[in-house]
């Protein structure tokens, strides 16, 4: 049985129970924070709650891709050390709006790397897509507090990431709802004491459709989102619940339980988020409102908590909570990313790849909604006919397959 | 803000996490546990499970109020050291029962306190009742682990109880299902950071009835409760929520709240036990299908877990959960204990001794449904004009003030 390396299941130290309240300790030092995507919706989140707490906060570096101005803005309000922006072509902008400030500034993909490498006790690490690895993987080789919103290290990247934050030490803490819930649900467990973790999905937009219907899902149709306002991409992800097939194999290297431990529930009111069942029966769950600043105020402050404005829930006025088996025929994404997560080697970073392209060419109204899981599965396929599908030893192994898996995925798609 | 002095939210070390698999460390000493009230339902459960996993106990005391064969064979059974009956009369009985095992007997209220405290590293208080009380402290007074079952030690004695397991640094674990949930759900969280604890309800059997129904609900109907099947007094107070309103007294003294953070909504699948609402706005919860082994296996196996065979919960089968507010002007009897409470002191004592008078007279037709309440309230207010809700110092204290009540309570019911 495979079970992940990464030291991830939390613990917290007994404090004293008869105190008369809690407080941020005052003499605590604040926690030194970097932000890498500052300006995207983890970002701004993670910002928000620091800006309604700053004595806890000394906010080091902020990136951003290419947003200068509103880069500047949360480094000016922050009083950040550092801001960088990815895009080389955006620097005079940003030096400009930064003038006379005193934060120092910079620009490329190594920058980004230079500010996930700053002094910090914790990177919030936000930035979307591929874009995130390497200044995520530079954030985790710090041996500090990672915490994590990057969906690529874990799935595309899983072993050779947890491997990195073994060798460092570092502490990692997933962001994601459900992936922050199962951390949550299983402070203090030991590894052989977890029976299943299962992951809940909304169903996203197309839960009660048929089959039939499926087939000529349109893009306007796909991201109406029924709970979470996000990018296309990972509405898109929730249409066809390959998000969850993802997040199963992010769950896979977060936390120490075989594949076959891992599942998910289709929940509509996207309020359980996670369910860890024990041996001896228990399940603990977490709930919340819908509002990535409960992940984020977890990741945070953890082992303590920290107050986040988000809407208190209120079980008698919601009145149920309702579950349903996912089903596979209809949203056949979701078996293809099970068979990926079973596969393992670099399987999971040709899903993701094929995925992305997928998902790009169903928005370009180039392949039918369907056709998405089918060409990815075709691709899953093809990787391993080429004898693409291996053990990975580093992020550069992890970036060539992640090339050819998304040449092999256009391939295919000309074929449709 | 009252804080309760017991230090029993939940710690656990951090395990390994890369191990393959969990199992009882071999070189760990088996658990020398006692079981007092060992032929009662919780005490029942609690061998089912020792008979389940030999190697992980050591039997020492095991007691029973008047059932000798029964107390005889589960003695034989798990190889006990010590069987103590309370009823003396039932000596000679046992003492045949038991010839040539070499297993040692004896009787009597004295011996049942001299079992408690026998050297054990777990003691099992699962005497019913107030004939719970002197037992269940001796337990405490050693400084080891008390799985508590017995209801009064809280909910009567609870600030005496809790000063004798802080003074003696016992380990103090609740194995009532909403009070295992919540002690699960509260792993290592900061007092400070908690925003709510809110115990499930079922609703019991007249959940959807109408007030005037109620007013000639009869001790059949009330009998009929639709989850647990537990004894005639228990289940009557599941009808009233009285049992409801006792549980929040038992969670004010068990963890680190206020009153006003302890509430109550009715859930009537009774799979939730409790929800604890942190300040970040995450909500853990502890599901589990209505069997007491579950909770059982909590309190002996804590901070690991041991398997117990329960019925595994499928949320998907299930469908959903459903929850609302409670009611209290059907059911009055959650507004007179939340008042005792608040009032503190040694009004719960009054409360509970009333309750168990008003609970026997309904059961006997001398009073109906909704007039159980009214005669706690009364004798509440009667209490407290007689100075008899103080505070109080020692169990002895309480002892008098429960058959004050008592005597109250009667002398009210000859008024109806």
């Amino acid at each position: 049985m495979h079970m992940a390396v990464t030291a991830s299941v939390p613990n917290r130290e007994m404090k004293p129970t008869a105190a008369a309240g809690f407080d941020w300790p005052e003499t605590a030092r604040p926690c030194r924070l970097t932000v890498l995507g500052a300006t995207g919706s983890v970002g701004k989140s993670t910002l928000d709650l620091v800006g309604r707490a700053p004595e806890r906060f000394e906010v080091m570096a902020l990136t951003a891709q290419s947003n200068a101005p509103a880069l500047a803005a949360l480094a000016r309000q922050h009083r950040a050390k550092l801001a960088v922006i990815g895009d080389e072509k955006c620097l005079g902008q940003l030096r400009d709006e930064l003038a006379g400030t005193g934060i120092r500034t910079s620009a490329g993909s190594g920058a980004l790397v230079e500010a996930a490498l700053m002094p910090a006790d914790c990177v919030m690490a936000a930035i979307v897509g591929a874009a995130g690895l390497r200044p995520t993987f530079a954030a985790a080789s710090r041996g500090r507090r990672v915490a994590l919103a990057n969906k690529e290290c874990l799935v595309s990247a899983g072993h050779v990431f947890t491997a990195e934050v073994k060798r460092s030490g570092a502490e990692l803490l997933p962001v994601d709802s459900e992936h922050s819930a199962a951390f949550q649900a299983l402070t203090g467990a030991e590894p052989g004491s977890i029976e299943k973790i299962v992951l809940t999905a909304s169903g996203g937009p197309f839960r009660t459709w048929a089959r039939e219907a499926l087939e000529n899902a349109t893009p306007e149709q796909a991201l109406k989102h029924p709970n979470w306002s996000m990018g296309a991409k990972i509405t898109i992800d929730s249409a066809t619940l390959m998000n969850k097939g993802l997040e199963l194999i992010e769950a896979f290297h977060l936390f120490p339980v075989a594949a076959d431990a891992l599942d998910c529930v289709v929940h509509p009111q996207s309020i359980v988020h996670c369910l860890v069942s024990y041996v001896d029966g228990s399940v603990l769950a977490q709930m919340a409102a819908p509002d990535m600043r409960t992940p984020i105020a977890v990741a945070l402050a953890w082992p303590g908590r920290m107050v986040a404005p988000t809407e208190r829930l209120d079980l008698a006025r919601l009145g149920s909570l309702t579950f349903e088996a996912p089903d596979e025929t209809r949203f056949p994404a979701l078996r293809v990313a099970r068979s990926a997560l079973r596969r393992g080697d670099t399987a999971p970073a040709v899903l993701n790849a094929a995925n992305e392209i997928g998902v790009q060419a169903f928005l370009n109204r180039r392949i039918k909604f369907l056709e998405i899981a089918r060409l990815v599965e075709e691709t899953l396929d093809v990787a391993e006919r080429q004898g693409a599908i291996c053990p990975a030893q580093c992020l550069d192994d992890i970036l060539l397959i992640d090339e050819l898996a998304r040449r092999l995925a256009e391939d295919a798609l000309n074929r449709y």
